[in-house]
């Protein structure tokens, strides 16, 4: 399409909108001129991915994260910026963990395994058993006479033929959650979940388990989707017995002290409105947590940049918020809902970018329905950026604020690349793109700036 | 979400769409569900990228990959493959171009330059002369009286706020195009063209240039953007006499013989009404030619396996079609159109994907209003699938078949990152996601399909 028949399409817009929607076309190509053209974002980026790393609560790296987003806000012009504080769960690795699959004739061949977030380690000498592998539960629950003893390997993949990989995400994801714990229940003595990656790769993806206090908290492990088919594959030659060595050296560390960080701007008429956008500065230790969720802070933290770069005073007050320990925890979203319960201000509105920084298709949102009728009669201005106003939206660490009535939004980018470097060591800063980055800052910045100019 | 509500989805769609369609909605999943757990198009992608390589028409690489791909489509049972001759111009970059900056102290500069498509080569001592950076062609018009004996620089970026980036390149692409020979109409002696990339990297990305045959055959080369940007600073800080050496060996060795590649499935009760699905083989010699476009050509061939593997009998005759040279000439385009208008046959519709392997947004479709009316009428059929029936779409391949009433179409994926890589080194297998690949390969087959059951 040649330039001249964009401006077209675009004269067109303003044309069929009326004027008050003219103006708003207008201030919403500034806000993508200005993020498409200058957008500080994926700078931003590279430092928290390259400068900061691994980020995860009550780390080294985490504390780093909370002082660096906090001088980023100061810098690009925020009114306020401060700290809220919040105690994190304190979870580590340890280092050199291990497995390996020993075969009948004694030969170890080694596998891509890393703890499961919020899991204890195995003794110290590590774990020996034999292994038994399960599709689903409801094998395991066939099986549960010959648990005892065992190790329990999940073998459950996401499914490929769910388009939206979120819900492949979510179906898989319970095997990880809950599988040690029903696992233990009938006597395993550990737990191998398959990865939740949704092509086939050599890396472990960690993420969170939960233990269940009823029963023995067993050392469970993530295995990468290539060697669970290396171990499937032997269990079923029947190179028996089939043992699994795993040594994990994790554990929980008790409590420490950690911070939400605030970026703020004044709104000019409604300085009690506030209006949350934010992502979560934790990350899994594995990763360089670019698009889970480095993306979602640097977008927060960009929509203060484009405010104060256009010289934009909201009427309501923006706030940029760099949630603590969403991966382990949500004592960040936990501990904002509880302060935003006692302050006296409204809490109009929260948006949360946690999907990856991939392009934006839509914007998600929750609320009551004439909230919703009304924020949908923004559509149009959103389709010259080919992102739809959706039914239904929000994030893990926005969700607290829901008894308060806020309407709830949540960016969702393009899905189908995020499950392949999700809680792993490939997600790193190479893994994203700049523009596709930069859109999902423009159209949450556009909606930013919808919601400050006319509430909802 | 989770798996009980996306049941609850289908159900509802299933129930809405009364009963053809919910026949249709069953089959378009089967489609989508084999492509996405037992696809083949990203395999025999890698196949052409890492065993085939680069395949500009009439080199080897070009000739190889007209036996790999009829092969191909033979293994996956397609009832007839055969090839359609048709001459090409046969374009040679020739060995060890280079190019340097001169500065005023004699220090030498390497600039990553490659020599565009279709140019002439240097004198074998390379050409040396002073540069004249223009921003425009407005630019070179107002100082057309300086620009004799000089090598002209355009330095026009791809516009960073169009959000698609292919207006960008429309617009920006008139340099690589034209420019040489507008700066030859005032005497210069060769061009320097800044590349078309959306994001600043060390690759020269090539691509077609015309010589108009009123004017000198001047060399041209594309530099990459980031030594775009170091030049412009060298000639702004006015290191003159600022002088550039540009040495190129390529030009083009007449026409020699060539191919397309046909793969049929003959329709069951209309074998002449022709429905053609294709992306063209050959590439450019720098790159892998992954996304452009080993993506179109693996996703049309995914197209006659997937009916093969379920069984389908389409009632029209549907067409997998490899065409040969659209990066330098259309020769293959022109060569098919122009046996359609002798051989009998219905061109009814045709499917062209060349906009890179990325997560198909739309289906554009372009034909007269009641054809594009029956189209539409299937869009709620490619909700599930997150892509749209979009007005107004094509290819360059199958724009030749125009004249005959053919319904002409495109895929248009995400086109964030195809200019990161496009036409250059950096385009290769490892740029392109298997999910994003073969959810394109899905909406082409069920739009074939719908076609081959319904017609238009």
């Amino acid at each position: 399409m040649t330039m001249k028949k964009s401006f077209a399409v675009l004269g067109g817009l303003l044309f069929s909108l009326g004027l008050t929607a003219q103006s708003d076309s207008l201030m919403m190509k500034k806000i993508s001129d200005d993020i498409l053209t200058r957008g500080a974002a994926y700078e931003n980026l590279r430092f928290l991915c390259k400068k900061v790393g691994p980020r995860l609560s009550g780390s080294a790296g985490g504390a780093k994260a909370v002082t660096e987003t906090a001088r980023m806000m100061r810098e690009m012009g925020a009114d306020t910026v401060y700290l809220q504080e919040c105690m994190v769960p304190k979870w580590e690795r340890g280092e050199k963990e291990k497995a390996e699959l020993i075969m009948a004739n004694g030969k170890r061949m080694p596998l891509n395994i890393a703890a499961l977030g919020n899991s204890e380690g195995t003794p110290s000498t590590g774990i020996r058993a034999e292994v038994l592998e399960v599709r689903n539960f409801d094998e395991l629950e066939q099986m549960k006479d010959k648990v005892k003893g065992k190790i329990v390997f999940y073998n459950y993949p996401m499914n490929p033929t769910f388009v939206r990989t979120f819900m492949a995400y979510g179906d898989a994801g319970r095997y990880r959650g809950q599988g040690p714990s029903r696992a233990a229940k009938y006597g395993a003595i550990g737990v191998i979940v398959r990865s939740l990656a949704s092509n086939p790769d050599d890396f472990p993806h960690t993420g969170a388990m939960n233990y269940n206090d009823s029963f023995p908290k067993i050392p469970a492990v993530a295995i990468s989707t290539n060697d669970a088919d290396k171990l499937s594959k032997a269990l079923m030659l029947r190179m028996s017995p089939s043992q699994v060595y795993i040594k994990t050296n994790c554990g929980m560390k008790g409590e420490v002290l950690s911070h939400n960080v605030v970026g703020e701007i004044r709104g000019s008429e409604f300085p009690d409105e506030i209006l949350t956008v934010g992502g979560h500065i934790d990350s899994w230790d594995l990763a360089e947590g670019a698009h889970d969720d480095g993306a979602g802070c640097v977008q927060s933290m960009e929509v203060i940049r484009v405010f104060k770069a256009l010289g934009i005073r909201p009427k309501r007050t923006i706030r940029a918020v760099m949630f603590q320990n969403e991966e382990n925890g949500l004592r960040g979203g936990t501990k904002y809902a509880e302060l935003a319960k006692k302050d006296g201000k409204k809490y109009l509105f929260a948006l949360e970018s946690d999907a990856g920084g991939f392009t934006p298709r839509s914007l998600g949102i929750s609320g009551m329905a004439d909230q919703k009728a009304k924020a949908f009669e923004w559509s149009r201005l959103f389709e010259p950026y080919d992102v739809k106003l959706a039914d239904g939206g929000g994030g893990a660490d926005i969700g607290p604020l829901r008894p308060l009535g806020t309407v709830l939004a949540g960016l969702s980018p393009d899905s189908q690349r995020y499950f392949d470097i999700h809680h792993a060591a490939t997600d790193v800063f190479e893994a994203v793109s700049r523009r596709e980055l930069h859109l999902g800052a423009v159209v949450m910045s556009q909606l930013m700036w919808l919601v400050s100019e006319y509430g909802l």
